[in-house]
Order: C-alpha cells, then sequence, then structure tokens
C-alpha cells in the first residue's frame, strides 16, 4: 500500500514493471527524465550511481530495470522527494535506491569526491528568470530554472563525485549545447557520446543527451537520431521501447 | 567544346543541368561539398560571395543556380584550379563564376576585408598525418588534411572576408564539432544552423553541416536530420532532391 497525497497519482513506469506517484500541481516526469535513464551507460552487476535533481526519482526508479548497483537520488525539494521516497518503498527498491534530501552543491562533501561509477542529471533547463516571468508555482519553477543550481554548479558537482573513468550523463535544450560541451571540457568531463533528439523526422532537435567520462581522451561520437513521433504523430518504435520496453 | 586532360571525366552535376569536370586519379566532389552548397543560405538577386578550398569548382557551381550574385571560388591546387576553370566556361558561367589560383591565406589582403556576404568552405578534414601515413597522392592529400591550412585559419580568414551580418557555411566531421564551435566563437562567427548528416537512419553521423553569421547573436538550431541512404541502401527523397533536382 501507499500513501497519497493531494492530486496525486500512482502511474505506471516501463508498462506495469514499476509504478511512480506523480502530481500535476507538484510534479510530473518528463520524456527527457526517461531518456537520460535509458542513454547513460550503467554497469550491470554492481556499481554506485547517482541522480541529480531528481524530482519524483524516476531516473533512479528507471536505472534501477538496469543495473544491480546501488543508486542514490539526490532532491533539494522536501515535497518531491517524500513523492520519491514512497516510490522507491512501493516497488521495493529501498535496499538499492537510497534517496537523499539536500541541496546537491552540498553532496562532494556529504558523499566524498571520486566515489561514483555514474552519474545521471535533468538539471533545470531555464535561466534564472525575471520575477515577473517565473513560474507561479515554486515546485515547478525551482524544477525548470536554474535558481538552486547553475549548469556551471551541476557539472562542476558531477566531476567531483565522479571516479576517474566514471561517466556523466545530462540531457538538456539544444541552445545550451556550447555551455554545456565547454562546462564539460572545463570540469574534466570529456564529451564522448552525444544524441540529438527531434521530435519528428522533419522537425528541428529540441533534446539533447550527451554522456561524458572524467578524464576521457576526446573523441565525440554523434549517435543515431532519435525521433519522437511518426508522421501519424504515434511514438515510432524507437520511443516505444524505450517507454513500454516493446520490442 | 570542352579539352580533357588524362583520365578526367565531364560529369553531371543536378542531373543535366549543369557538367563538371572530374577525375578519379586527380579529384572527383563529394556529396559533402554538395551538401554545403545547398544547405547555405543564399541571397537571390544579388550579393558577392566566396568558396574556399574550392577543389574542381563543384560548390560555386552548384550555388550558381540559387543565386545570382558573383561567386568567387579559391583553390591552390593549379591542376584543380584549371578543371575548375575549364568547367565554368564549358557551362557558359564566366562572367558569375571567378575563380582564383591562390592561397586561401592570402585572400583578405588580395580581396579585401568584410567585402562578403556569404563564405562556404568543405576544408581538409584531417590533421596534418605523419610522413608514413599521408595520402600519396599529393593532389588527394593536399585536399584531404590541413598540409596547407589549418581549421583555424580557414575559419579566421573566413571571419576578414565577411562583411557584418554576412554568414559562413562549413561542412566538416563530428570529431571536429568542438573545435568548428569554439573556433567559430573565438571569430566572431556566431554558430546558428548546425544540421547533422547520418548515412542512415540507424546509424551515427558522419557530416556536419554548420552556419555561422558575423557577429550574430547566440541562438543555435540544430536543423532536422538529414539521413543519406533508406532501409533499401537507396538515396532518400530529401539527397536525391539535393542532388537531382527531384521533388
Amino acid at each position: 500500500m501507499v500513501e497519497l497525497k493531494g492530486d496525486e497519482r500512482l502511474d505506471y513506469l516501463l508498462a506495469e514493471e514499476l509504478r511512480i506517484i506523480q502530481s500535476p500541481s507538484v510534479f510530473s516526469f518528463s520524456l527527457d527524465a526517461v531518456l537520460l535513464s535509458r542513454f547513460v551507460q550503467v554497469p550491470i552487476q554492481k556499481g554506485k550511481l547517482i541522480d541529480l535533481c531528481s524530482g519524483n526519482g524516476v531516473v533512479p526508479l528507471l536505472m534501477s530495470t538496469r543495473t544491480k548497483g546501488n543508486i542514490t537520488g539526490v532532491e533539494i525539494q522536501e515535497r518531491l522527494y517524500d513523492m520519491a521516497q514512497r516510490s522507491v518503498h512501493f516497488n521495493g527498491l529501498s535496499e538499492r535506491i537510497d534517496m537523499i534530501h539536500g541541496n546537491v552543491k552540498d553532496m562532494p562533501k556529504l558523499l566524498g569526491h571520486g566515489k561514483y561509477e555514474v552519474i545521471t542529471c535533468n538539471p533545470p533547463y531555464f535561466p534564472t528568470p525575471s520575477k515577473e516571468e517565473i513560474n507561479l508555482n515554486e515546485h515547478l519553477a525551482i524544477a525548470r530554472h536554474e535558481i538552486m543550481i547553475t549548469l556551471e554548479e551541476v557539472i562542476q558537482v558531477s566531476s567531483q563525485l565522479l571516479r576517474q573513468g566514471g561517466k556523466a550523463a545530462f540531457v538538456h535544450r539544444p541552445g545550451r549545447l556550447m555551455d554545456i560541451l565547454s562546462l564539460m571540457k572545463k570540469y574534466r568531463l570529456e564529451p564522448k557520446r552525444l544524441q540529438f533528439v527531434y521530435p519528428k523526422l522533419a522537425k528541428e532537435s529540441n533534446t539533447i543527451l550527451i554522456e561524458g567520462i572524467k578524464d576521457g581522451k576526446p573523441d565525440l561520437k554523434i549517435l543515431p537520431p532519435l525521433i519522437v513521433y511518426d508522421e501519424n504523430n504515434e511514438y515510432t518504435p524507437d520511443i516505444r521501447k524505450i517507454l513500454y520496453g516493446d520490442e
């Protein structure tokens, strides 16, 4: 059993394999988070993985189906941390997923430097807006805008937490491509795999997935394009496989 | 009539619209050059355009079907310059295409700074190799390796030749994406349009097309993916349209 609060729902993840608590007014996971959890390369048998800016825990939950390693999720908003905790418990994953309620910037001091094999982060996408523009819903504003943490801080913390040879994977908007590439370089996360997501075959890309290796050699590959919808506005087989595990 | 030398052939360009002299042992144009000539945004009625590292003149010839402006082509290898000259003459384009036999690095002094609306370049892709690795065919070696000019020099010269607001378009390999983006920034050619070319839908990208605007505002768009072959290994409709003008 699970306690649902307010307008929360217990939604399916990956067909019926997992359940996740979300709420339209507080936080619902995005396709981007799902793509990130499938894009990142994870060790199958063991290892320490950490997801920063975890929201309702969608990335740790999905990664748990791909690795037997231990996954830590960090979320600064208590309301979202609480949703993630309950989802982890409901799915019987408390032994493998450890949610932390805290500020990402404090994690290197709290968890130690160079301890993780894999880091993921679906960070806030938008620069801090003016008071007029900011999302009036505080939960959504913090999740979407660089209010509590900037892209540079996310990348710097990721590099500190990663061991040499460890992998950091991020999802972001194409408009930040240059920033993300140069910040990864700056903090020794050498970009190795870059994938562009296109809403349709004839549309501009609206999402980028990127993975770097700490102190890796320069050798950037552009993975095959990921197209979300076909010409009938239905999910492509690639996306169905990611979302539902269809083959 | 046209004089053909050695193993040269008079090939078709754009179905039967244009002819171009090439030679398997000296130089044949690549799909990349064709893609570049279709990717770049050109003024239709007038303007000064320049193509650097022109080879046998394929980009100026193709651009001449999209603009009534004047096009200059620069090629350092006399043998290729000579092929380009004869092709331009054969197609009756001598009044609109002006081939220069010279070093790209000398062009700002020769042609003046800030005089061009559009610059294109399909530069040598590979860093200068060791003596053992270098292509034994000197014509191909110079066209393919950074022997006579580096990527940084190409971008610096392009910026010098362009007027403010003018456009520079390049084609290159994904492995140089970070270099090309940061060099364009360094020389005030703000990246605005970036397109990835994938040999097939399920393959990694092997070519990038990028256009920047001199002193433009940062706002990089990732254009729809360009797929070369379909699942039957035939050109996709997008590529047929570019190569043959098919609709």
